[in-house]
């Protein structure tokens, strides 16, 4: 495995990007640990991201790094048992990691489409066991207790997906070009783009806590359906101030503003609008009903096993944990480009998730007990799945409390 | 990082070395978890094994890979107390995979001198903390809790100091060659070959224990020195049993036969007869005197500095834990070659060990507390490094507890 010697046309903003990622994302302060996961494809940006960490003051920085070889070699040898394994070792390892005060940076590029010939069967079950093991991580993760972001990595297997027409340095060329353009590296003064960036949906942010909307009302192509927000909810956006003090970006890039559904009230159809790659595998044309805030029906025209095995996870896992507006205009969907990747194509379009929710995103949520978070609604579970549902055909309306319906955004735009 | 696309005309030989090491060396069995360590370099090697030992029915392989360019990342950048840091929740989380049943498969490979230009003090530091966070899981692994085995791959940088004055692809394709050979790949039968190889050991292994020396007394250049056996001292060597059963080769290669000496008894003049690469340090010219089993001096012409580090970790770091017999004859030895790598180097020459003890190299040394070991003579400290004495001009000879002196090797062999 040796490094190519000759330097790539696209290694110069990389170095920008890990400087963004570990300045602005994480907001590392001197003297914290970094633990960094990421395919063994991003192992350049890997490389960026550690020196500009240590730079800015890390004590140490880990990587795990996941190759999508060993996990191929799991499918076609492993005995069955295996599916039902994780090594929850390594998640309590990070956990504990995280309660001593590390820092986290997630780099995404695996391939979006690794395990689309393999047993959906097995898929769920090494899902859920994935997730059982990673629950303490992922609470931690959730709750902001530490700070920490997401960013990506063009890999070869990623960008062939995204541009199938393209020989793979054309289109590896071609990935790292949309990365750097949405996650606003291309542009003269990135740091000072990002702050702009951020005030920009905080203000947006501001006006929807202070509308203190109880419902939202979908209608497009597919899609008829009101969710209610929990009680007590705040939406959130344009970064975020982690627990531990530190201000940052948990996703780069970001352009949406989100915040907690109420577990007990959606109801209605809903269907995606584009299709989704959870842990490998892609599931697209998802359409679902709520009945009390609980899906009674789902389905999907690809993937369909594993979405069912994803939404049979817990109670939690048919229920909504996040709401999310995006609009049309956003530059990622302007972008054209379907990244069958959900760090892009949340940002490129209004959606929601299932699963566990963000303490982060209730008034004084960080001070509650799970049965107080439950009480105003929040969701629990062992998954978080955003799925993308928003388009220029789709219109929303904020309902108060007594019923007035104000219109937020038609054919996919703010009002 | 791509793989290369071509085949590497050693790649049928590597995936046969996997095969061996999951088989004979871990023994893995049926529903183990595996967990692998190794540098990125040796991703192809990690590849075979991560199948081999899925095929032989390993529930979950996990890989652990470190990156020489993060390592001197840290040594650039990061602020002075990173050295006295160590991933603890990472060693943690080893020590708690291998309670729960998890194999470990550690690759050797890394660059030997990756650290020679480096700062000693840092890197003593960095030494002692990662020793320090290691403890529980080298616990585990001295006193054999669980099967494991170390197996090399050959990697650019390696290969270049074992064969300076070869291009990469030449320097890369010999350094194979040479683990193929001394690993006892390159023969019709690896297996049986590993079997008569590991029944030859045993044979010399139980004449010594039958002999049952006091001590052990030895002459050559630089060299004048006895050391004391411990009480009850149980010579091993040719594979070994761990305690959940499994029995393997900790090491591939192994030429050698070894005990646990006794830490207060070891007087006289050692002097290294080959260099010694430490944790990326080289350390050569090693001689040192010992008075009642503790170095009292030391000194190396090159690596001082980092010896001076490694014997000041603990008062255990000064005594002897392991003293091993293999005779210049070693096909290891006959191959002429210096690896800078002790998997290999220390099976081409008789050596001593400094710090921790192995408790299988004492009669039922398993069932025995940490108090009923050191009244034995058996050794603890953080660090367990092996240094090679042994030359075609060395003389050992065996003492009985009367004093009566037997002839073991002359000039290097046995006689």
């Amino acid at each position: 495995m040796n490094s190519p010697a000759v330097a790539a046309p696209w290694d110069a903003k990389v170095d920008r990007l890990a400087e963004v990622a570990v300045t602005v994302g994480l907001g590392l302060a001197r003297g914290q640990e970094l633990v960094i996961s990421a395919p063994l494809d991003a192992l350049p940006l890997v490389r960026r991201i550690t020196e500009h960490a240590y730079r800015a003051g890390a004590s140490l920085v880990t990587t795990l790094f996941a190759d999508d070889e060993a996990t191929l070699a799991r499918y076609s040898y492993a005995p069955d048992e295996s599916f039902d394994r994780a090594a929850t070792w390594l998640q309590d390892g990070l956990a504990a990691a995280y309660r001593a005060g590390s820092a986290r940076l997630a780099i995404t590029g695996a391939n979006p489409a690794l395990l689309a010939g393999q047993d959906s069967g097995k898929v769920s079950r090494a899902n859920v066991a994935f997730s059982k093991a990673s629950r303490p991580a992922l609470e931690l993760i959730t709750r902001h207790e530490i700070n920490w972001t997401i960013v990506a990595a063009a890999t070869p297997s990623w960008a062939k997906l995204v541009f199938p027409n393209l020989p793979e340095e054309q289109a590896l060329a071609q990935l790292w070009d949309a990365i750097f353009r949405t996650t606003r590296i291309d542009v003269p003064d990135p740091v000072a783009n990002w702050r702009a960036h951020g005030a920009q949906l905080q203000s947006r942010v501001k006006l929807l806590n202070d509308l203190r909307f109880s419902a939202l009302r979908y209608k497009g192509p597919g899609t008829d359906f009101t969710l209610g927000l929990s009680d007590d909810h705040l939406w959130c956006g344009g970064g975020s101030t982690a627990k531990n003090g530190i201000a940052g970006f948990p996703n780069m890039p970001t352009e949406e503003v989100f915040t907690t559904p109420h577990k007990d009230r959606a109801d209605g159809t809903v269907t995606s609008t584009k299709p989704l790659s959870y842990q490998g595998t892609l599931i697209d044309g998802i359409s679902v009903e709520f009945k009390a805030g609980r899906i009674v029906r789902a389905s999907a025209k690809q993937g369909d096993a594993v979405l069912q095995g994803m939404i049979n996870t817990d109670d939690g896992a048919r229920r909504l944990g996040e709401v999310a507006l995006v609009p049309h205009s956003s530059p990622i969907a302007q972008s054209g480009l379907l990244f069958w990747n959900t760090l892009f194509d949340e940002n490129a379009a209004s959606h929601i998730a299932l699963g566990q929710s963000y303490s982060t995103c209730l008034i004084n949520g960080d001070s509650l007990s799970k049965s107080e978070l439950a009480a105003k609604g929040a969701n629990e579970s062992l998954i978080h799945v955003d799925w993308m549902i928003g388009s220029g055909h789709l219109d929303v309306d904020g309902v108060s409390a007594s019923g007035h319906s104000v219109p937020l955004m038609r054919q996919g735009e703010w009002v």
